[in-house]
Protein backbone atom coordinates (compact mmCIF):
# COMPACT_ATOMS: atom_id res chain seq x y z
CA UNK A 1 0.00 0.00 0.00
CA UNK A 2 1.10 3.60 -0.90
CA UNK A 3 1.05 5.64 2.34
CA UNK A 4 0.59 9.67 1.41
CA UNK A 5 0.70 12.85 3.49
CA UNK A 6 -1.00 15.77 3.17
CA UNK A 7 -0.60 19.08 4.90
CA UNK A 8 -3.69 21.39 5.01
CA UNK A 9 -4.85 24.57 5.88
CA UNK A 10 -8.41 25.63 6.78
CA UNK A 11 -10.64 28.58 8.12
CA UNK A 12 -12.87 26.85 9.83
CA UNK A 13 -15.41 29.06 10.28
CA UNK A 14 -18.16 27.05 8.22
CA UNK A 15 -17.14 23.89 9.55
CA UNK A 16 -18.29 21.36 12.27
CA UNK A 17 -14.28 20.77 13.08
CA UNK A 18 -12.24 18.22 11.53
CA UNK A 19 -13.52 14.47 12.60
CA UNK A 20 -16.41 13.06 10.56
CA UNK A 21 -19.34 12.60 13.62
CA UNK A 22 -22.42 10.06 12.15
CA UNK A 23 -23.80 11.18 8.86
CA UNK A 24 -22.44 15.09 8.92
CA UNK A 25 -20.35 15.32 5.96
CA UNK A 26 -19.77 18.66 7.01
CA UNK A 27 -15.89 17.82 8.22
CA UNK A 28 -12.33 19.13 7.02
CA UNK A 29 -12.32 15.20 6.76
CA UNK A 30 -15.57 14.87 5.53
CA UNK A 31 -14.61 16.56 2.58
CA UNK A 32 -10.89 15.81 1.87
CA UNK A 33 -12.41 11.38 1.97
CA UNK A 34 -14.66 12.22 -0.36
CA UNK A 35 -12.29 14.06 -2.92
CA UNK A 36 -9.56 11.48 -2.46
CA UNK A 37 -12.44 8.86 -2.78
CA UNK A 38 -13.48 10.36 -6.29
CA UNK A 39 -9.52 10.71 -7.47
CA UNK A 40 -8.43 7.18 -5.92
CA UNK A 41 -11.60 5.92 -7.57
CA UNK A 42 -11.57 3.72 -3.75
CA UNK A 43 -12.58 4.40 -0.30
CA UNK A 44 -9.91 6.11 1.48
CA UNK A 45 -9.61 6.78 5.36
CA UNK A 46 -7.91 9.94 6.02
CA UNK A 47 -5.57 9.98 9.51
CA UNK A 48 -5.22 13.70 11.08
CA UNK A 49 -2.78 14.28 13.26
CA UNK A 50 -5.78 15.18 15.73
CA UNK A 51 -9.13 17.01 15.36
CA UNK A 52 -9.57 20.64 15.74
CA UNK A 53 -12.83 22.00 17.11
CA UNK A 54 -15.42 22.94 15.44
CA UNK A 55 -14.89 26.77 14.06
CA UNK A 56 -11.19 26.68 15.07
CA UNK A 57 -8.63 27.06 12.08
CA UNK A 58 -5.46 25.18 10.64
CA UNK A 59 -2.01 26.59 8.97
CA UNK A 60 -0.48 23.41 9.53
CA UNK A 61 -2.72 20.42 10.28
CA UNK A 62 -1.03 17.08 8.98
CA UNK A 63 -3.14 13.93 7.71
CA UNK A 64 -1.66 10.52 5.79
CA UNK A 65 -4.31 8.08 3.59
CA UNK A 66 -3.34 4.61 2.39
CA UNK A 67 -3.92 3.54 -1.02
CA UNK A 68 -3.87 1.06 -3.63
CA UNK A 69 -3.00 3.83 -6.31
CA UNK A 70 0.45 4.99 -7.37
CA UNK A 71 -0.49 8.80 -7.33
CA UNK A 72 1.56 11.58 -8.77
CA UNK A 73 1.89 14.24 -5.65
CA UNK A 74 1.40 17.27 -7.13
CA UNK A 75 -1.36 16.03 -9.55
CA UNK A 76 -3.25 15.64 -6.48
CA UNK A 77 -2.43 18.50 -5.11
CA UNK A 78 -3.62 20.76 -7.17
CA UNK A 79 -6.53 18.43 -8.15
CA UNK A 80 -7.82 18.69 -4.29
CA UNK A 81 -7.30 22.42 -4.22
CA UNK A 82 -9.16 23.05 -7.31
CA UNK A 83 -12.19 21.06 -6.00
CA UNK A 84 -12.28 21.86 -2.31
CA UNK A 85 -13.84 24.90 -1.33
CA UNK A 86 -12.00 28.23 -1.24
CA UNK A 87 -11.72 27.65 2.75
CA UNK A 88 -9.66 24.59 2.60
CA UNK A 89 -6.78 24.09 1.11
CA UNK A 90 -3.88 21.63 0.06
CA UNK A 91 -0.19 22.64 1.10
CA UNK A 92 1.77 19.72 0.35
CA UNK A 93 1.08 16.18 -1.19
CA UNK A 94 4.08 13.71 0.16
CA UNK A 95 4.48 9.81 -0.18
CA UNK A 96 5.51 8.77 3.09
CA UNK A 97 7.15 4.96 4.35
CA UNK A 98 3.65 2.97 4.62
CA UNK A 99 4.23 3.20 8.67
CA UNK A 100 3.81 7.03 9.28
CA UNK A 101 0.74 7.30 11.36
CA UNK A 102 0.00 11.18 11.30
CA UNK A 103 -1.69 10.99 14.56
CA UNK A 104 0.46 8.20 16.94
CA UNK A 105 3.91 9.79 15.51
CA UNK A 106 3.32 13.52 16.41
CA UNK A 107 6.05 14.07 18.88
CA UNK A 108 5.27 18.25 18.73
CA UNK A 109 2.22 20.59 18.13
CA UNK A 110 1.64 24.01 18.02
CA UNK A 111 -1.22 26.25 18.69
CA UNK A 112 -2.02 29.61 18.52
CA UNK A 113 -4.54 31.86 20.34
CA UNK A 114 -5.00 35.07 19.52
CA UNK A 115 -6.60 37.34 21.62
CA UNK A 116 -7.83 40.97 20.23
CA UNK A 117 -7.62 43.37 23.13
CA UNK A 118 -9.15 46.05 21.60
CA UNK A 119 -13.09 47.88 22.28
CA UNK A 120 -12.87 48.19 18.82
CA UNK A 121 -13.32 45.13 16.83
CA UNK A 122 -10.77 44.21 13.98
CA UNK A 123 -12.52 43.50 10.81
CA UNK A 124 -10.07 42.44 8.96
CA UNK A 125 -9.09 39.42 10.95
CA UNK A 126 -11.60 39.13 12.90
CA UNK A 127 -12.60 35.50 11.77
CA UNK A 128 -8.93 34.46 13.60
CA UNK A 129 -9.59 36.61 16.96
CA UNK A 130 -11.62 36.79 19.85
CA UNK A 131 -11.73 39.92 20.62
CA UNK A 132 -11.63 40.97 24.54
CA UNK A 133 -11.25 44.32 25.97
CA UNK A 134 -10.37 44.42 29.25
CA UNK A 135 -6.58 45.59 30.34
CA UNK A 136 -4.33 42.57 30.16
CA UNK A 137 -1.65 42.26 32.84
CA UNK A 138 1.02 40.43 30.79
CA UNK A 139 3.50 39.82 33.30
CA UNK A 140 0.99 37.96 35.23
CA UNK A 141 -0.21 35.82 32.27
CA UNK A 142 3.62 34.99 31.79
CA UNK A 143 4.07 34.15 35.60
CA UNK A 144 1.06 31.88 35.62
CA UNK A 145 2.04 29.97 32.15
CA UNK A 146 5.13 29.21 33.61
CA UNK A 147 3.40 26.98 36.48
CA UNK A 148 1.52 24.97 33.48
CA UNK A 149 4.49 24.57 31.57
CA UNK A 150 6.32 21.34 31.80
CA UNK A 151 4.96 17.12 32.20
CA UNK A 152 1.20 17.23 34.42
CA UNK A 153 -1.83 15.76 34.43
CA UNK A 154 -3.64 18.48 32.85
CA UNK A 155 -7.31 16.62 33.65
CA UNK A 156 -8.12 20.35 34.81
CA UNK A 157 -7.76 21.04 31.86
CA UNK A 158 -9.87 18.36 29.57
CA UNK A 159 -13.72 19.27 28.43
CA UNK A 160 -14.06 15.34 28.46
CA UNK A 161 -14.47 14.26 31.85
CA UNK A 162 -14.95 10.82 31.22
CA UNK A 163 -11.94 10.55 29.37
CA UNK A 164 -10.37 7.07 30.16
CA UNK A 165 -6.60 7.50 28.76
CA UNK A 166 -3.97 9.15 30.07
CA UNK A 167 -4.72 12.90 30.63
CA UNK A 168 -0.75 13.25 31.65
CA UNK A 169 1.08 15.60 28.93
CA UNK A 170 4.10 18.02 28.22
CA UNK A 171 3.85 21.34 27.38
CA UNK A 172 6.98 22.42 26.04
CA UNK A 173 6.74 26.05 26.12
CA UNK A 174 3.88 29.18 26.41
CA UNK A 175 4.42 32.58 24.60
CA UNK A 176 2.85 35.43 25.34
CA UNK A 177 3.02 38.49 23.43
CA UNK A 178 1.44 41.36 22.63
CA UNK A 179 1.52 42.59 18.96
CA UNK A 180 -0.07 45.84 19.14
CA UNK A 181 -3.67 45.64 19.84
CA UNK A 182 -3.48 41.70 19.68
CA UNK A 183 -2.15 39.42 22.26
CA UNK A 184 -0.97 36.26 20.99
CA UNK A 185 -0.73 33.30 23.09
CA UNK A 186 1.59 30.21 21.74
CA UNK A 187 1.36 26.84 23.24
CA UNK A 188 3.77 23.96 22.06
CA UNK A 189 3.62 20.44 23.25
CA UNK A 190 3.51 16.77 22.86
CA UNK A 191 -0.09 17.23 22.49
CA UNK A 192 -3.04 18.32 24.19
CA UNK A 193 -6.41 17.36 25.61
CA UNK A 194 -9.91 17.98 24.26
CA UNK A 195 -10.21 22.00 24.70
CA UNK A 196 -6.99 21.75 26.50
CA UNK A 197 -5.32 24.93 24.41
CA UNK A 198 -8.80 26.57 24.63
CA UNK A 199 -9.04 26.87 28.88
CA UNK A 200 -5.47 27.35 29.46
CA UNK A 201 -5.75 30.34 26.89
CA UNK A 202 -9.35 31.35 29.17
CA UNK A 203 -7.45 30.87 32.37
CA UNK A 204 -4.01 32.73 31.01
CA UNK A 205 -6.95 35.49 30.21
CA UNK A 206 -8.15 35.44 33.60
CA UNK A 207 -5.27 35.97 35.69
CA UNK A 208 -4.69 38.64 32.89
CA UNK A 209 -7.36 40.59 34.09
CA UNK A 210 -6.60 40.08 37.71
CA UNK A 211 -9.35 37.68 38.42
CA UNK A 212 -6.89 34.74 38.85
CA UNK A 213 -3.56 34.65 40.75
CA UNK A 214 -0.33 32.95 39.18
CA UNK A 215 0.17 31.01 42.69
CA UNK A 216 -3.09 29.30 41.81
CA UNK A 217 -2.38 27.55 38.93
CA UNK A 218 -0.42 24.10 41.13
CA UNK A 219 -3.57 24.31 42.67
CA UNK A 220 -5.83 24.01 39.54
CA UNK A 221 -3.48 21.46 37.86
CA UNK A 222 -3.62 19.34 41.38
CA UNK A 223 -7.51 19.14 41.67
CA UNK A 224 -7.56 17.39 38.48
CA UNK A 225 -11.35 18.89 37.97
CA UNK A 226 -12.43 20.75 35.27
CA UNK A 227 -14.22 23.46 37.41
CA UNK A 228 -10.95 24.38 39.01
CA UNK A 229 -9.73 26.11 35.46
CA UNK A 230 -10.90 29.09 33.85
CA UNK A 231 -13.37 29.94 31.14
CA UNK A 232 -13.12 27.58 27.59
CA UNK A 233 -12.81 30.36 25.24
CA UNK A 234 -14.32 30.62 21.57
CA UNK A 235 -12.93 27.92 18.95
CA UNK A 236 -12.73 31.05 16.45
CA UNK A 237 -9.30 32.52 17.95
CA UNK A 238 -7.96 29.24 17.68
CA UNK A 239 -5.07 27.82 15.09
CA UNK A 240 -3.22 24.56 14.73
CA UNK A 241 -0.31 26.42 13.82
CA UNK A 242 2.58 22.82 12.87
CA UNK A 243 2.56 19.69 13.69
CA UNK A 244 6.60 18.00 13.80
CA UNK A 245 7.24 14.56 13.44
CA UNK A 246 10.12 13.99 15.10
CA UNK A 247 10.45 10.32 16.08
CA UNK A 248 11.05 7.43 13.43
CA UNK A 249 9.40 6.14 11.27
CA UNK A 250 10.44 9.49 9.81
CA UNK A 251 8.01 11.73 7.13
CA UNK B 1 -23.54 71.97 12.11
CA UNK B 2 -21.59 69.79 13.28
CA UNK B 3 -18.99 67.31 11.49
CA UNK B 4 -17.82 63.76 12.16
CA UNK B 5 -14.88 62.21 10.87
CA UNK B 6 -15.09 58.07 10.50
CA UNK B 7 -11.93 55.69 10.15
CA UNK B 8 -13.25 52.43 8.44
CA UNK B 9 -12.19 49.05 7.91
CA UNK B 10 -14.01 46.45 5.62
CA UNK B 11 -13.99 43.51 3.93
CA UNK B 12 -15.44 44.02 0.64
CA UNK B 13 -16.33 40.62 -0.39
CA UNK B 14 -19.83 41.08 -0.04
CA UNK B 15 -20.11 44.41 -0.83
CA UNK B 16 -21.37 46.37 -4.36
CA UNK B 17 -18.20 48.97 -3.64
CA UNK B 18 -18.48 51.93 -1.62
CA UNK B 19 -20.74 54.12 -3.20
CA UNK B 20 -24.87 54.16 -3.22
CA UNK B 21 -25.73 52.97 -6.68
CA UNK B 22 -29.45 53.68 -7.65
CA UNK B 23 -31.56 51.25 -5.33
CA UNK B 24 -28.80 48.70 -4.34
CA UNK B 25 -28.47 49.42 -0.66
CA UNK B 26 -25.37 46.80 -0.64
CA UNK B 27 -22.87 49.22 -0.42
CA UNK B 28 -20.61 50.41 2.33
CA UNK B 29 -21.98 53.55 2.48
CA UNK B 30 -25.52 52.67 2.14
CA UNK B 31 -25.09 50.33 5.23
CA UNK B 32 -23.39 53.34 7.07
CA UNK B 33 -25.85 55.85 6.18
CA UNK B 34 -29.35 53.52 7.07
CA UNK B 35 -27.12 53.12 10.64
CA UNK B 36 -26.26 56.82 11.02
CA UNK B 37 -29.61 58.35 9.94
CA UNK B 38 -30.95 55.91 12.93
CA UNK B 39 -28.53 56.96 15.34
CA UNK B 40 -28.96 60.96 14.61
CA UNK B 41 -32.97 60.41 13.74
CA UNK B 42 -32.34 62.66 10.88
CA UNK B 43 -31.36 62.09 7.16
CA UNK B 44 -27.35 61.72 6.62
CA UNK B 45 -25.03 61.81 3.39
CA UNK B 46 -21.71 60.24 3.95
CA UNK B 47 -19.03 61.31 2.07
CA UNK B 48 -15.78 58.51 1.48
CA UNK B 49 -12.21 60.13 0.75
CA UNK B 50 -13.31 58.29 -2.60
CA UNK B 51 -15.13 55.20 -4.02
CA UNK B 52 -13.25 51.73 -3.46
CA UNK B 53 -14.48 48.87 -6.21
CA UNK B 54 -17.32 45.87 -5.31
CA UNK B 55 -14.93 43.31 -3.86
CA UNK B 56 -12.10 45.50 -2.59
CA UNK B 57 -11.21 46.32 1.07
CA UNK B 58 -10.32 48.86 3.45
CA UNK B 59 -8.31 49.45 6.11
CA UNK B 60 -8.27 52.89 6.42
CA UNK B 61 -11.32 54.47 4.57
CA UNK B 62 -11.81 58.05 5.90
CA UNK B 63 -15.50 59.71 5.80
CA UNK B 64 -17.41 62.44 6.90
CA UNK B 65 -20.80 63.83 7.75
CA UNK B 66 -22.64 66.45 9.12
CA UNK B 67 -25.27 66.82 11.64
CA UNK B 68 -27.74 69.08 13.74
CA UNK B 69 -26.69 66.54 16.61
CA UNK B 70 -23.84 66.78 19.17
CA UNK B 71 -22.56 63.19 19.45
CA UNK B 72 -20.92 61.08 21.57
CA UNK B 73 -18.21 59.99 19.52
CA UNK B 74 -17.02 56.99 21.69
CA UNK B 75 -20.74 56.04 21.65
CA UNK B 76 -21.39 56.49 18.01
CA UNK B 77 -17.96 54.60 17.37
CA UNK B 78 -19.85 51.35 19.58
CA UNK B 79 -23.34 51.56 17.97
CA UNK B 80 -21.97 51.32 14.76
CA UNK B 81 -19.50 48.29 15.31
CA UNK B 82 -22.89 46.88 17.14
CA UNK B 83 -25.23 47.03 14.47
CA UNK B 84 -22.69 46.49 11.37
CA UNK B 85 -22.15 43.32 9.84
CA UNK B 86 -18.71 41.62 11.23
CA UNK B 87 -17.37 42.62 8.02
CA UNK B 88 -17.20 46.53 8.39
CA UNK B 89 -15.79 48.33 11.14
CA UNK B 90 -15.46 51.80 12.93
CA UNK B 91 -12.11 52.36 14.33
CA UNK B 92 -12.41 56.08 14.78
CA UNK B 93 -15.39 58.87 15.04
CA UNK B 94 -14.17 62.19 15.81
CA UNK B 95 -15.96 66.10 15.83
CA UNK B 96 -13.83 67.94 13.22
CA UNK B 97 -14.31 71.45 12.10
CA UNK B 98 -16.93 72.10 9.47
CA UNK B 99 -15.46 72.51 6.90
CA UNK B 100 -13.57 69.13 6.73
CA UNK B 101 -14.37 67.23 3.40
CA UNK B 102 -13.05 63.46 3.34
CA UNK B 103 -12.84 63.93 -0.37
CA UNK B 104 -11.92 67.49 -1.30
CA UNK B 105 -9.09 67.73 1.35
CA UNK B 106 -7.43 64.20 0.96
CA UNK B 107 -4.04 64.87 -0.03
CA UNK B 108 -2.36 61.37 -0.06
CA UNK B 109 -3.90 58.07 -0.15
CA UNK B 110 -1.83 54.32 -0.16
CA UNK B 111 -3.26 51.53 -1.82
CA UNK B 112 -1.76 48.06 -1.31
CA UNK B 113 -2.28 45.33 -4.47
CA UNK B 114 -1.49 41.76 -2.82
CA UNK B 115 0.14 38.82 -5.31
CA UNK B 116 0.27 35.48 -3.79
CA UNK B 117 2.94 34.28 -6.26
CA UNK B 118 2.67 30.79 -5.90
CA UNK B 119 0.66 27.23 -7.41
CA UNK B 120 -0.72 26.47 -3.84
CA UNK B 121 -3.53 28.76 -2.81
CA UNK B 122 -3.37 30.12 0.26
CA UNK B 123 -6.48 29.72 2.56
CA UNK B 124 -6.14 31.73 5.52
CA UNK B 125 -5.56 35.04 3.37
CA UNK B 126 -6.79 34.19 0.25
CA UNK B 127 -9.76 36.75 0.39
CA UNK B 128 -7.38 39.69 0.58
CA UNK B 129 -5.10 37.91 -2.25
CA UNK B 130 -5.11 37.35 -6.12
CA UNK B 131 -3.08 34.25 -6.85
CA UNK B 132 -0.94 34.06 -9.91
CA UNK B 133 1.32 31.37 -10.16
CA UNK B 134 3.92 32.60 -13.27
CA UNK B 135 7.20 33.56 -12.08
CA UNK B 136 8.00 37.15 -11.80
CA UNK B 137 10.89 39.31 -11.75
CA UNK B 138 11.04 41.93 -9.45
CA UNK B 139 13.69 43.68 -10.65
CA UNK B 140 12.45 44.22 -14.13
CA UNK B 141 8.66 45.65 -12.16
CA UNK B 142 10.61 47.78 -10.11
CA UNK B 143 12.05 49.90 -13.46
CA UNK B 144 8.55 49.72 -15.19
CA UNK B 145 7.30 51.59 -11.77
CA UNK B 146 9.63 54.25 -11.99
CA UNK B 147 8.40 55.18 -15.48
CA UNK B 148 4.98 55.84 -13.10
CA UNK B 149 5.98 57.48 -10.64
CA UNK B 150 5.89 60.95 -10.75
CA UNK B 151 2.96 63.46 -12.06
CA UNK B 152 1.25 61.83 -15.27
CA UNK B 153 -1.81 61.69 -17.57
CA UNK B 154 -2.97 58.99 -16.40
CA UNK B 155 -5.86 58.58 -19.09
CA UNK B 156 -4.60 54.95 -20.51
CA UNK B 157 -4.91 53.99 -16.89
CA UNK B 158 -8.52 55.49 -16.50
CA UNK B 159 -11.16 52.78 -17.13
CA UNK B 160 -13.76 55.37 -17.43
CA UNK B 161 -13.05 56.24 -21.49
CA UNK B 162 -15.54 58.99 -21.32
CA UNK B 163 -13.95 60.80 -18.26
CA UNK B 164 -14.62 64.26 -18.59
CA UNK B 165 -12.36 66.08 -15.72
CA UNK B 166 -8.03 65.85 -15.32
CA UNK B 167 -6.76 62.68 -15.64
CA UNK B 168 -3.22 63.76 -14.24
CA UNK B 169 -2.41 62.58 -11.36
CA UNK B 170 0.78 62.29 -9.05
CA UNK B 171 1.97 59.39 -7.86
CA UNK B 172 4.59 59.66 -4.96
CA UNK B 173 5.73 56.35 -5.08
CA UNK B 174 5.15 52.48 -5.97
CA UNK B 175 6.70 49.81 -3.72
CA UNK B 176 7.27 46.42 -4.70
CA UNK B 177 8.69 43.57 -2.62
CA UNK B 178 8.74 40.27 -2.15
CA UNK B 179 6.92 38.63 1.63
CA UNK B 180 7.51 35.18 1.42
CA UNK B 181 5.35 33.97 -1.84
CA UNK B 182 3.65 36.88 -1.61
CA UNK B 183 4.89 39.81 -3.98
CA UNK B 184 2.97 43.20 -2.41
CA UNK B 185 2.44 46.31 -4.77
CA UNK B 186 2.04 49.55 -2.76
CA UNK B 187 1.36 52.64 -4.07
CA UNK B 188 1.29 56.16 -2.75
CA UNK B 189 -0.26 59.06 -4.76
CA UNK B 190 -2.50 62.21 -4.40
CA UNK B 191 -5.47 60.26 -5.79
CA UNK B 192 -6.17 57.94 -8.54
CA UNK B 193 -8.23 57.16 -10.85
CA UNK B 194 -11.00 54.55 -11.35
CA UNK B 195 -9.62 51.09 -11.87
CA UNK B 196 -6.03 52.84 -11.96
CA UNK B 197 -4.28 51.26 -9.47
CA UNK B 198 -5.85 47.39 -10.82
CA UNK B 199 -4.56 47.89 -14.00
CA UNK B 200 -1.07 49.82 -12.82
CA UNK B 201 -0.72 46.13 -10.97
CA UNK B 202 -1.71 44.39 -13.77
CA UNK B 203 0.57 46.20 -15.88
CA UNK B 204 3.35 45.63 -13.78
CA UNK B 205 2.41 41.95 -13.04
CA UNK B 206 2.92 41.48 -16.81
CA UNK B 207 6.63 43.08 -16.83
CA UNK B 208 7.14 40.67 -14.28
CA UNK B 209 6.10 37.92 -16.77
CA UNK B 210 8.00 39.23 -19.24
CA UNK B 211 5.20 40.03 -21.24
CA UNK B 212 6.22 43.72 -21.34
CA UNK B 213 9.04 45.40 -21.04
CA UNK B 214 9.60 48.92 -18.75
CA UNK B 215 10.48 50.87 -21.39
CA UNK B 216 7.36 50.55 -22.59
CA UNK B 217 6.00 52.49 -20.07
CA UNK B 218 6.45 56.02 -20.81
CA UNK B 219 5.03 54.98 -24.48
CA UNK B 220 1.68 53.11 -22.47
CA UNK B 221 1.20 56.62 -20.56
CA UNK B 222 1.60 58.92 -23.75
CA UNK B 223 -1.02 57.07 -25.77
CA UNK B 224 -3.35 58.07 -23.64
CA UNK B 225 -5.30 55.14 -24.68
CA UNK B 226 -7.28 52.39 -22.01
CA UNK B 227 -5.97 49.74 -24.78
CA UNK B 228 -2.51 50.54 -24.38
CA UNK B 229 -2.13 49.51 -20.46
CA UNK B 230 -2.25 46.02 -19.55
CA UNK B 231 -4.91 44.20 -17.76
CA UNK B 232 -6.98 44.99 -14.61
CA UNK B 233 -6.25 42.67 -11.97
CA UNK B 234 -9.09 41.21 -9.62
CA UNK B 235 -10.52 43.80 -7.00
CA UNK B 236 -10.30 41.34 -4.26
CA UNK B 237 -6.49 41.76 -4.50
CA UNK B 238 -6.83 45.68 -4.01
CA UNK B 239 -7.23 47.31 0.15
CA UNK B 240 -7.55 50.96 0.52
CA UNK B 241 -4.58 51.19 3.07
CA UNK B 242 -4.65 54.88 4.49
CA UNK B 243 -5.60 58.13 3.25
CA UNK B 244 -3.67 61.34 4.30
CA UNK B 245 -4.96 65.08 4.94
CA UNK B 246 -1.94 67.25 5.25
CA UNK B 247 -3.88 70.68 4.16
CA UNK B 248 -6.24 73.11 5.75
CA UNK B 249 -8.13 72.67 6.59
CA UNK B 250 -7.01 70.39 9.69
CA UNK B 251 -9.14 67.24 10.80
Amino acid sequence: MANYRLDLQYEGTRYDGWQKQGNTKNTIQGRLETLLGEYCKEEIALIGSGRTDAGAHAAGQVANFHTTKKLDEEDLRDYLNDHLPGDIGVTKVQAVEEAFHARHHASQKVYVYRVWNSRVKNVLEGRYLFQSPEELDLEQMKQAAAHLVGTHDFRSFCANGRMKKSTVRTVFSIDIQRIGEEVRLTFCGNGFLYNMVRMMAGTLLQVGEGKLLPEEMPSILEQKNRQAAGVTLPAKGLLLQSVSYGDSPKS
